[in-house]
C-alpha cells in the first residue's frame, strides 16, 4: 500500500489494511531493507573493484597508445598489451561475479527463478489450474479464472480453512455482500485513503503506478548497469527500501531526477497523484447512493459487532470469520496470480478485552518452532531465525498470547496445506509499516519465484475499527464487563446553576454552561478551590472567545462516590487475514517438481499436493481396454463416490505410464489400476510405490489415507507390495 | 424479467436468462394464469351475487323510505325494514365469502400467510440466520448478511450441491471473477436488454418498477374493493396474467388509465422507461474500459468453452459448473431474501450434441414421480399433478432425456435438503415465456408464504450462447465429431476463370468473381445448365448494380465428391441454474414449526433441518454445573471436533429444557446431555426421544447419524432408551 505523505507522519493516519498487509508491492524490498544500513559487503567491494579495474583498463589503454605513438620497441608494446588483456579478463570476471551477486546471491539468481516460474506457469495454464479471464476477448489484466483443478484446490483450501479455524475455534462465520455503501467505507477510511500514486503518459494517457516505474528503474540500473559506483548503488537500494514511504512530491522529484519516461512510448510523465483503488458503482436507480465493491471483508464483521456479541451471549473473547471476494482496481496489475483485481480473502476478527489478551489454548502452540523475523533482526541486517513461539511471546517479541496463538495456528494451517516450512517466515512489521493504533503486526511470508510474498497478515489492530464505526454510525460498538461486586468509584460532578448564569450572561448562558460542563477534572478542581477561597474566578469560554467571571453561586463542583456495576469498553481486534489466491500460488510452486520418465527421455511434471488439497484424490485405470476391467473400475468408482472421494476414471487406451504421468501433473496422489477382477493395485504418486488390495477394500484404503486416518507408510506396511514391469512404461 | 416490447415478438429477441428464470416478479400471477381463460367460478358468481344484492338493498331502502313518506301502516313498514335487514345480512355474508375467495381460497388466506411469514422472519432475524446488511447505518434495501447459523446452512447447502452435482457427475467446476468487461455482456445481450421498466415520481425523483405499481394496484383493487364488477375483476386479473408481456407504452397507458400515482407522495409519475439492472463500474484507472458486476455466472463458463472441451479430451457431453456471487441492481427490492441485489448462484452448463440428447444415467431417475405442471395443464386451467419422470420424457412432455435427467436430479437435491415435496413442483415455461432459441424450459418452483417461487431454472438453451460468443469474439466455440469412416459428400465447386473474366470486365473483374462464388447451389446449377445449352447467360452482379454477360469459358461449375472426416457443430447447452438464497429461504419456511413447551404455557420454535443442512449438528450440555460433567463435555467435544462434527458446548446454568429450546430454534438435530461420568444421553430434536450411550460412543453415534450412515430409527432400536423427568423442564 502506498503511504500518502512522508515517512512516519503518514502512517499515523493510516486506517485498516493500510499498512502493507496484502498490499506491499511484491518485491524484494523488505528483503533488502537491512541493506539500507549494511550494504552487502561482497557486492560493494565488487563494485569498487570493478570501478578500479575500469580506471586501470583506461590507463593501460592510454599507455599502449602512448607507446605506439612514441614508436616504442615491440616487446615493450607487447608487454603493455598483455597487461591490458589481463586487466580486461579481470574486468570480465568481476562483472560476472557482480552480476551473480546482484541477481540474488549464487548462480541460481533471478534468471533461474524466472525460468522456474515459466515452467510452473506453463504447466498450470496448460492443465487449466488457472486461465486468464475472458481469454477469447483477449483478457483483462489482473483477472484470472480457476479452471477445474485450480477450482478444486481452492475449494479444498477453503474447506480446510473452515475446519481448521471456524470449526475448531467455534468462530462465528458470516457472509456479507460485496456491494458496500459509501458511508461504511468512509468510516473505515478507504474512501479517503485507499489510494496508489499514479502517473500518466502525457501524450497517450496510459496510466502507471509511480512507485513501480521508480522501482523498475532502480532494479534495472542495479542489475544491468554494472558500471555504477557503489555509492550510486547504495542510493538506488535506499530508494527501493523506502519506496513505500515516499510522498507524491518525493516520488515525482525522483522520477524527474532520473529522467524516467513512459516505458512504451518514452513520452514524458505527469506528476504523481492519488488514484482510489476501489471499484466504484451506484446502488439503486437514482444515482444518489454511491457504493463500492468491498476492498476487504473485514468491514462486514465490524458493522455487525453488536449483534455478534449478543449472539455470543454478550461474552468476550470471540472470533467472527468471513470468506469472500474482495476487489482492488489496480492501476497496472503485474505478477500473475499475486496481484489481481479480484480475489478471495478469508478474514478472522478476534474480539478481545484489551486488558486481557491471554489465550486459553496458547499452550497448544507454544512449543512450535519456526522461522521468525522480528523487527530488531531486520533493522540490524540479520536473517530470520527459528524461535520457539512460547519464547517469542514470553520475551515480548510477539506482543501477546492471542496474537501468538494465531501465528502458531497460521503456521500449522500453511504447512498442513503443503507450504514448505523452510520457505515460510513470520516477519514483524517495522515501526513505519504499522498504523499508529496497531499494537503489533506479523506477516506470514512465503518465498516463491517472486521473492518473499506476504500471504497472511496477523495484526493486533487495537480498538480502531470499532471506534471508527461507533463514531460514524452513532451506535456504540462496545462490550460490558459485569463486576461480581459493584465497585465504588469517585466521579467528578459539575452542576451549573442555570438560573444564576442566565441572569448574569443572558443569551450567552448556553455557551458558559457547556464550557463549565466540559472542564477536565484538574481544571474543575482548581476552579472549585479558587471559588472557595476567592468566591469568584475568571474563566475562558472558548465559544465566546473571551473570559467571563464565574461566581461561587453559579456552579457546584463536587466529587461524589458512585457504585458501578460494570465496565464498558471497546474491544481490541486481532485480525488474521488470508490472501487465498497468493497462498494457492505459492503452494503450486512449492509442490512442483520434475523427474525423468522411466525411459529417461523426458522430464515429467509432478505436483506433490497432500491429499487434503489435491484437486482429485484418485484415478481409476483399467490396465488394458477390457470390458471386465472397466466393470470393476465402475464398481470402485461408485464406492469412491459414495465415500465422497473425488476421482476420475480413465479408460482411454493410452499406456499406463502415460496415464500416470498425466495425473501426476495434476497432483493426484493415488491411482487404482485394475489388472484383475478380484484385486487391484494402488500407486502412491511421489514414491511410485504400489500395493495390492482387494477390489472391495480399494475405496476404503484410499479414503482412509486421503482423510488422514492412516498414513501411506502404514498402508505400505500392511498390504502386499506390487512390482510390475507394466506399472510404468 | 421484463419483456421489452409486445408479447410474442419480443421474446424472439431475448438473450440468456431473459425469460423469467430467477427473475419473474415473485407473485401469484403464473398461478393465476389459467384464470385468464376460466375465472374462478365461485368468485365470479359471488361478485354477481354481491352486485345483485347491492341493487336489492338500494331498491328495498328506497321502498322503505317511500312507505314512510306515504305514511304506510306500521306493520307494513316493519315488514319492509325486516326485508331490508335480511338483505343486509345476506350482503355481509356474501362479502365475507368473497373476501375469503379473493384472499386465496379457504380461511387461511394471505393474511395467515403473512402472519406465518412474520413469525418465521422474527425467529430468523433474532437468531441471526440473516441480518439486513449495514444495519447500524440503517441498511441498504436488497442487501442481507447471513449471520452464523444462516452462513452455516448456506455452506452446507453449497457443499451438498458440490457433492450431488459436481462430484457425482464429474463436472468441471470453474471459478471466474465477478468483474466482467463490457464486451462479454454485450455479446450475451445483457448490455442492451437486461432491463426493467421504471417510472419516477415527477416531483421527488423516487424510482419505482412500473409493473410493480400496476400489479399492486390490481391486487389491492381485487382484494379490498369488493364492489367491483366481475367484468372489472376479470380485466384486472388479465392484466396480472400478462404483466410480464406489457411494453413500456402499454404499461404507461394502464398507469394513466387507472390514475396510479407515486405510493408515498401521490405525485404524478413519469412514463415508463428501461433501466439496466447491472451494477456498472470501470476497470483500471483510465476510465476507458467499462465493466459490470456479472448478473449471472454462466458467461464465465461459455467464454471458456474451448479450453474446457479440450480439458475433457475433446469429448461431448460434459458439464461445467460454477458457484458464485451475481449482482442485479434492482429498482426497488422487496420480498426480503427472495429479491436481493447480490446473491449466490450455482449454475451448470451441460454441453451436448444437439443430435443426441440421450442421457446414460436417465434410468436412475426415470421412476421418480413428483408434481409437474406442463404447459397444457396451465393453459387449460388444471393444476400440477404427479407424473412419473420416465413417462414425461417418453411422451415428449419434457423435450429430451438430458433435460429430464436434470429435472430428476434437481428434485432429489431439493427434497434431500428438506424441501417439502408436496410444495415443490416443476412448471414448464409457456411459449411466451421462453426465448425463441430455447427448446424447453422447466422451473423448480417452491411454495412458500410469498406463493410459488421460482428457485431453479432448467433450460435447454440450444446453441444460442456459444453462437453469440463465437460471433463476437471470432473464436469458434464448436465441437468436432470424428467419423469412424470418412463420409463421402457431394460439394458444389464454382471455379471462375480469372483470365477470361479479366479480359472481359477489367476493373470490375473482382466484383464479378465474388458474385459468381457467392451463388447458392440452385442458382449455380441453373447457370451451369444455361451455359451448356446457350453458351452465355445474363448474370446480375449486385455490387455493380447491373447485369453482365457470362460466357461458358468464364466459369467452371461442377459437383464433386469429397471425403469428410468429421462433423463440426455448435453444442447445445442444457442449463440448471440455482438461486441458492431462494432455496435457503424456502427451506427455512418448510423447516419451521411451533410446539408447546412442556408446561404448555408457551409456543416454542423449531427448525426441522435434516442433519445435512443443520447449522450445528450437535450440542453438548452438562446437566448441571459441575466440574466433572464439564470435563466429560470437553472430552466429547474434542472427539466431535476430530470427526468434523460442528457443535456447541453450553455450560450455562440455564435449565436443560431452556437449553433444548434454544437449540431447537437453531435446528440443531442432536443434543448430548452429560448426566454421569460414564454415559450420556443423546436427544433427537423432533421426536424428543433420548437414548443412553457410553461417553466413548457418543461422538461416533452422532457422526454416523449426521453423515447418513445410520438412521435415528436404527440408533433408537440399538441403544437403551432414556426417559427422565429432568430431560424437559
Amino acid at each position: 500500500m502506498r503511504l500518502l505523505s512522508s515517512l512516519l507522519s503518514s502512517s499515523a493516519l493510516l486506517p485498516h489494511n493500510f499498512t502493507s498487509r496484502l498490499r506491499v508491492p511484491v518485491s524484494f524490498q523488505s528483503h533488502y531493507f537491512p541493506r539500507l544500513f549494511s550494504m552487502d559487503s561482497s557486492e560493494a567491494s565488487l563494485r569498487n573493484a570493478l570501478s578500479q579495474n575500469l580506471s586501470a583498463v583506461e590507463a593501460q589503454g592510454n599507455a599502449v597508445r602512448a607507446l605506439k605513438a612514441a614508436g616504442a620497441a615491440k616487446p615493450e608494446i607487447d608487454a603493455a598489451i598483455e597487461a591490458l588483456n589481463a586487466l580486461k579478463i579481470e574486468k570480465a570476471s568481476i562483472e560476472k561475479q557482480l552480476q551473480a551477486a546482484v541477481s540474488g546471491g549464487g548462480g541460481d539468481g533471478s534468471l533461474n527463478r524466472e525460468s522456474f516460474r515459466q515452467t510452473v506457469s506453463n504447466t498450470l495454464e496448460r492443465r487449466l489450474f488457472y486461465i486468464p479471464s475472458f481469454k477469447i476477448y483477449r483478457g483483462v489484466a489482473g483477472l484470472y479464472d480457476y479452471g477445474p483443478p485450480g477450482c478444486a484446490v481452492k475449494s479444498n483450501v477453503l474447506a480446510f480453512w473452515r475446519q481448521h479455524f471456524v470449526l475448531e475455534e467455534n468462530m462465528l462465520e458470516v457472509d456479507c455482500p460485496c456491494v458496500t455503501p459509501e458511508v461504511v467505507l468512509k468510516a473505515s477510511g478507504h474512501v479517503d485513503k485507499f489510494t496508489d500514486l499514479m502517473v500518466k503518459d502525457e501524450k497517450t494517457g496510459t496510466c502507471y503506478r509511480a512507485d513501480h516505474l521508480l522501482k523498475d528503474f532502480c532494479n534495472e540500473k542495479l542489475q544491468k548497469d554494472l558500471s555504477i559506483s557503489s555509492e550510486k548503488a547504495a542510493e538506488l537500494k535506499h530508494i527501493l527500501a523506502v519506496l513505500d514511504d515516499l510522498s507524491a512530491d518525493q516520488l515525482g522529484a525522483k522520477i524527474k531526477e532520473y529522467g524516467i519516461t513512459a516505458p512504451d512510448t518514452k513520452n514524458p510523465l505527469s506528476d504523481p497523484y492519488p488514484f482510489n483503488l476501489m471499484f466504484q458503482t451506484s446502488i439503486g436507480p437514482s444515482g444518489l447512493l454511491p457504493g463500492y465493491m468491498r476492498p476487504e471483508t473485514a468491514q462486514g464483521i465490524f458493522v455487525n459487532f453488536k449483534d455478534l456479541y449478543y449472539y455470543n451471549g454478550n461474552k468476550l473473547p470471540f472470533a467472527a470469520a468471513q470468506i469472500g471476494q474482495a476487489f482492488r482496481n489496480e492501476i497496472s496489475p503485474r505478477q500473475g496470480l499475486l496481484r489481481v483485481r479480484e480475489f478471495t480473502l478469508a478474514e478472522i476478527e478476534h474480539f478481545v478485552d484489551p486488558e486481557d489478551k491471554a489465550h486459553p489454548k496458547f499452550a497448544d502452540v507454544a512449543n512450535l518452532e519456526f522461522l521468525m523475523f522480528p523487527r530488531e533482526e531486520q533493522m540490524s541486517g540479520k536473517s530470520a531465525r527459528k524461535i520457539p513461539l512460547g519464547e517469542a511471546v514470553s520475551k515480548g517479541t510477539v506482543n501477546n498470547e492471542t496474537l501468538g496463538y494465531f501465528i502458531g495456528r497460521v503456521y500449522l494451517f500453511l504447512t498442513r496445506l503443503g507450504i514448505d516450512k523452510d520457505r515460510l517466515r513470520f516477519r514483524q512489521h517495522l515501526a513505519n509499516e504499522m498504523a499508529h493504533y496497531a499494537a503489533d503486526c506479523w506477516d506470514a511470508e512465503i518465498e516463491c519465484s517472486y521473492g518473499w510474498i506476504e500471504c497472511v497478515g496477523i495484526a493486533d489492530r487495537s480498538a480502531y475499527d470499532l471506534h471508527a464505526h461507533t463514531e460514524k454510525s452513532g451506535v456504540p460498538l462496545v462490550a460490558h464487563e459485569k463486576f461480581a461486586e459493584p465497585r465504588e468509584v469517585e466521579k467528578l460532578v459539575i452542576a451549573p446553576v442555570k438560573k444564576e448564569l442566565g441572569l448574569a450572561f443572558k443569551g450567552s448562558q448556553k455557551n458558559v454552561v457547556e464550557a463549565l460542563e466540559a472542564m477536565k477534572e484538574k481544571e474543575a478542581l482548581e476552579m472549585k478551590a479558587a471559588l472557595e477561597s476567592n468566591g469568584e474566578v475568571e474563566f475562558y469560554v472558548c465559544t465566546l472567545g473571551k473570559n467571563v467571571s464565574i461566581k461561587k453561586s453559579m456552579v457546584a463542583i463536587s466529587k461524589e462516590k458512585k457504585k458501578e456495576h460494570q465496565r464498558v469498553f471497546t474491544p481490541s481486534v486481532i485480525e488474521p487475514s488470508f490472501g487465498i489466491g497468493r497462498i494457492i500460488y505459492c503452494l503450486f510452486e512449492h509442490s512442483y517438481y520434475m523427474r525423468p520418465s522411466k525411459a529417461g527421455d523426458e522430464q515429467l511434471n509432478v505436483f506433490r499436493f497432500p491429499p487434503l488439497v489435491a484437486p482429485i484424490k484418485c484415478t481409476v485405470f483399467p490396465l488394458v481396454q477390457n470390458q471386465q476391467y472397466e466393470q470393476v473400475a465402475k464398481v470402485i468408482s461408485k464406492s469412491l463416490t459414495f465415500s465422497g472421494i473425488s476421482h476420475k476414471i480413465d479408460i482411454t487406451g493410452t499406456s499406463i505410464g502415460k496415464r500416470y504421468a498425466r495425473t501426476d501433473e495434476l497432483g493426484v496422489p493415488f491411482a487404482i489400476t485394475v489388472d484383475s477382477a478380484s484385486s487391484v493395485t494402488i500407486r502412491e504418486r511421489d514414491s511410485k510405490d504400489q500395493i495390492r488390495v482387494s477390489v472391495e477394500e480399494a475405496a476404503t484404503v484410499v479414503k482412509d489415507v486421503t482423510d488422514g486416518l492412516r498414513t501411506w507408510e502404514d498402508v505400505w506396511s500392511t498390504f502386499p507390495h506390487h512390482a510390475s514391469a507394466s506399472a510404468e512404461d
